[in-house]
């Protein structure tokens, strides 16, 4: 019996892609760990479990990591109101640093010298996790099968997988592959590819799993309040019942944006790769726990700081761990920043759901003095003179008068613009 | 009988403020010239020229704006996806400018020193008036009575202005004022300050006036297409029925909005004054038409221009029209780049509108060849060479294996992070 | 004898506007105590006090604020290379909330109800000391006599100081005034107005007073080394003499950058107050540390986080500095990025003046594994495919070839652009 | 005899690499069309042309590109007053898409079906060549031999070059090689690798080709003027000589520079390949020229636009240019801003440049209302109100002293801070 070549820790889902590679692996010679780390996706994982060790991985090691994936990843993501190109809440990027960081602890602890996965060679998620893999252990080698020449000759297309599941007596689902792929995790679930791939196709009903069809949801709203503390929601409360833990409070906003159909995108977006693809996102808690937070943001931030977190932080951040930069000095810079911009983002927000739409009833503070209804009020000069404003219009109107002028001298007055 | 001090022409609303300014400005010694614009907000224009005319204005001039509201700066507004504060569509800071310039010329018509309006003291739209009156007219002057010490020690209160209505036989509407204040126009309507400024007081039903109430809005979703051109909206498609003219599809999609209870928003917002306020806007046309232009953009738009467009001009541009800076160099210098993005923002957006929300439902353009099915296609390899992105991963992962080792030397390796 | 109006901390120089506002404020019916910040000008500290005393002054404060302004202000300066528009050290703005700070202080101490200064009305001096005065003291209430219309209306020149001062005793310098305004400090001393305001008026030889003139300079360049710890200078070796201590140091960077005539910058710039004005200013010390610690960034930093830093940090820190905003939110925000992205920045710089210039002759650090002359090399493939880059320019050029193939079809090729 | 594989246009410079690789086209069965541009570096063009007949060259075209390269690269870098990394003024990543355009070009004229060039595959160039290749013409295939496994293998080191060369009979040039790499164009030269990879080496004296050494330029200051229109210098005046002809005034730019030893810089840079490296650069007339544009700017320009320009078009196009994507949307994008912001750039500069320095010495325009003598002066009020400064310091106050309070009431009050 020959040697192996060394041992691979493989993201193993169960599915055909990672069970054939899976197989493959170990008939090129190398011995293979797989791992499934649960981000909070819908798995069977005892199956998994059965279906790895009989394919003949030496172990199948799934790790819960929903309580890090949350505190770390999620709510940093709802702290800085992360978003991509104005609409993708980054639920599939979210999870991609924690599930490659577990995965190179399992690959260190089982003397892994390579790790694997089934990404697809043109797609986000490749870039991601090896980007996390070489940064977590500068060391640890890649296979990446589906960017091997010789892996992509032998299995150019579904049938050829399917003919290799059926030699190996590799155990094919029976349900009929839905026309797209999907990305489930407890942010989110991702449906892109197979129809979709026309970007005038409306994706089908039946096609989201994580929101209930807004016109099949329930006819009356629901109310609820979410608390936060520094810019992490610390509990939520539904009609008198208040939910906290973290993992626990964002799976009842799930549970909230689930039932009325809330957090449904479809867009056309930009890989990191250079392309565009056509993405569906159903992000139901994610989509309310963002908008309370910029909604108590707005109470209780400085404008400036918000003008400066919004136009860097934000969009930084979230391009980084969208271009699969979470393990890196710029996303720690970042970070930095956003922690520190949230020490006065206490208090709570009351919402509503209803048919597709999260809404704001109204916020409350305690924590910062920059809301005042008195100064607020237009009925109150208490502590202001208007007559300063004279003064502030008259010093800004210095600049624009010159315009003006010049405008006039160029014969192109601003009144006849 | 005393000569006139000069000759101002105040912006009239026919409401209990202005009307007590034009008695007041008469009464002061000066001839009063009324202007008031239609931005597209329902009044009853004859009743005001008539209670102009009979408080004593020598002229009341009313002027149909709608057509250069929605040419020069709402559909700028729909090019650049403008929003203030992630929230904040910018309705009324949208037509003040074109008020304001229209207003300068009505002052210049008619021989007019001074321009006038009844802003309060606190608010923004002080300053988005004058900024625009100084730099259209430098040489005009501004009378601001809710700024001047004597206006506002004799008028403390709304009392204070009944009782001189009475005197002046100033006619006062019978319809009790609302608990809050409007603003309406061709974008949307607000609504601000009395009960509302405490930011925990949620808007009671009846406040809304441009949408239904989501829950009232009907059990069918309406389907409608969009089509743009250079970033602008040039027909709207409903039922079959083919709307263009931008003032008359601008209305429709309003209607659309109106009818389906989309773009309602309530926040607390960072006036330009320094001050928090809370404001409460229902913005339908707007909304949906933002909304499906982002959407085109996904489809058409090269990546890091969008990028650049997004941190840049977007922002760079709400601000400054939220700040009443329209007519500055800046503005004019980044509407310069609005534009030259828009070149292929050319394509067409089916959409539905249904209780509360706008969704996009495909989308199509000839006019890019961004988006290509094929390329991004996880089936397709044409012209792309999946070994490529190996490549391109190790390049990007220079930096991140080295602060990766770094942090393995600090004793802080990324895996236990 | 009638009772005080109150008690007015007054900053004060010794000088001729200041000594009028002294005798004025007292003419008017306040008690003063004046108070001087030492933050490293040239000035005869006894003189000032006598005087002081002399014309009413109830106390003379002096207090020596070197080390606070260097280890606060300048050094977050050097960490983040400020300057402000491309071209001004900020060497006034800097010391601003340093003294502004301390007055507050000497007032709270001595129970003033008011602060006061001798800033023109038209200058950015004004704003920095007022918003830091506000800002340290909300309470606390303003005198700016040359704001006021009575004391304006009353020296309305020169002359009328003079008289004043003939009239009250003021001891007036017996050397002619400059025919331009300074203001010294540890770090710059600046030259404006007069006849520097025609900005074509290249400024006299004898102007400059913190350097020498270039062609003055010695033959003999200086060579000399910086070393820095998390980026702020902490040695400086001359000619094998080693100097620590943040103000020695620094004072010793300023003799070496007077003696070979670096750090002279005359240009136009803008004023936080919508005007144009011309500036002199040389900066010595800041000058020098400032290149030093750039050209150690370039050896340390990582470029991403350099791209941040560059584009958000250090222009909106230079910025708040200049508009007076350093007791503002928002600075807080962005030094705690400053500190941050400062951690690696520890190594040393070599370097030399001569005639005007300071020269970078070489770098080192042990603090970060960026810079590998074994990844630098050309020579060297250890660690490195080369192959790998033929993946990652294929990846970039996607979007570049479709922008190219796009122009073909719109009939203007690249090639003939 | 064998058919031609095809034929390849090859960036040829008549050095022994290319020479290399030119022979070893040929041995591969290629026909090559050898290719050199001139943008003005130092160059015996005869001596190229003989070299690569007789090494088998099916032609060798030259062409001068120094007009384009000035006209649409240099003079849009002065608009912008490009500089990357605060240092460097990009002189190599100019020249590099005028090049790579023109090679493009001829391999159109004489069928070549693929280009090729020397670059090391660790460097920029090679990805800034590639990127315009793809861009100007997408169908185009490159053949990079140093990122050829085969040619790598054959050629390791500069030993194997020569005696591949003497196997050749390819002419080597008898003076010995600099221990260091250079690239010459009209903008500077740069050096580097070799014996500069230490950081920490200071150039050697002899190194710099670009500038007299500082030491020993002229005792005696060069006075001069440039005169610029809409932000393009326009005409040198030096000693009363006028001299016009964007190439022939950047040449006389470039000799001041030269005498007087202006424009050194030694750095290390983020290369856009994820290393460090260092770089030294003397660029005299582009360093002399960009200061004049900075402080012509000062006086003409308005100052939020100039913050915009600054914070995202100068930092985007020099970024762009760096990185090889000058033949991009982007790139387009940003340059339609820096050309619409320098419609009133229009004045003159008179400098001096002396031992190392260029020194401003005076600006005026009449392109521009934006400055005036009299709103400077601090000792005119005409058509300002010093009083409207009171306000416009209250307005901004507002914020500043709800943080103020704030920290009081937080127990860290900024007086003590």
């Amino acid at each position: 019996m020959s040697e192996s070549k060394g041992r691979v820790c493989l993201a193993y889902s169960g599915g055909l892609d990672t069970s054939t590679i899976l197989c493959w692996l170990i008939e090129q010679g190398y011995t293979v760990v797989c791992f499934l780390a649960n981000v909070g996706q819908e798995e069977n994982w005892d199956e998994v479990r059965a279906k790895a060790k009989k394919l003949g991985a030496e172990e199948m090691v799934i790790l819960d990591l929903q309580q890090e994936f949350v505190d770390q990843i999620v709510f940093r993501a709802i702290q800085c109101n992360a978003i991509y190109e104005d609409r993708y809440l980054l639920g599939t990027s979210l999870a991609r640093p924690i599930i490659a960081r577990a995965q190179v602890r399992v690959a260190e602890q089982y003397n892994c010298e390579f790790v694997s996965h089934g990404c697809t060679g043109k797609g986000n998620d490749q870039v991601r996790f090896e980007l996390a893999f070489k940064a977590c252990n500068p060391e640890i080698k890649v296979i990446a099968p589906w960017r091997l020449p010789e892996f992509c000759a032998r299995f150019q297309g579904r049938q050829d997988l399917l003919k290799y599941a059926a030699d190996k007596n590799i155990p094919v689902s029976s349900t009929p592959k839905a026309p797209w792929s999907m990305d489930d995790n407890l942010v989110h679930c991702s449906y892109e590819a197979g129809i979709l791939e026309d970007p005038n196709h409306t994706p089908p009903k039946e096609l989201w799993t994580r929101t209930v069809d807004p016109q099949d949801a329930p006819n009356t709203p629901q109310e609820f309040t979410i608390v936060f503390e520094k810019g992490i929601p610390v509990k939520v409360i539904v009609d008198g019942k208040e939910t906290t833990g973290s993992v626990e409070l964002f799976k009842l906003l799930n549970k909230i944006g689930h039932d009325h159909g809330v957090g449904r995108v479809d867009i056309v977006e930009n890989r990191f790769i250079g392309l565009k693809s056509r993405g569906c996102y159903d992000t139901p808690g994610l989509t309310i726990a963002r908008l309370a937070h910029l909604d108590l943001e707005g109470l209780v931030m400085d404008s400036r700081v918000r003008e400066l977190r919004d136009q860097f932080v934000t969009i930084s951040w979230s391009r980084q761990l969208y271009n699969g930069m979470y393990f890196s000095p710029e996303r720690e810079f970042v970070e930095n920043s956003i922690i520190f911009s949230q020490q006065n983002v206490t208090g709570e927000v009351r919402m509503m759901a209803y048919k597709g739409n999260a809404y704001v009833l109204g916020r409350k503070s305690d924590a910062s003095n920059l809301y005042s209804e008195a100064d607020a009020s237009m009925d109150s000069l208490e502590g202001f003179s208007p007559m300063d404003t004279t003064g502030f219009i008259e010093i800004n109107a210095i600049r624009l008068k010159k315009y003006g002028l010049q405008k006039i001298k160029d014969g192109k007055p601003l009144t006849q613009s």
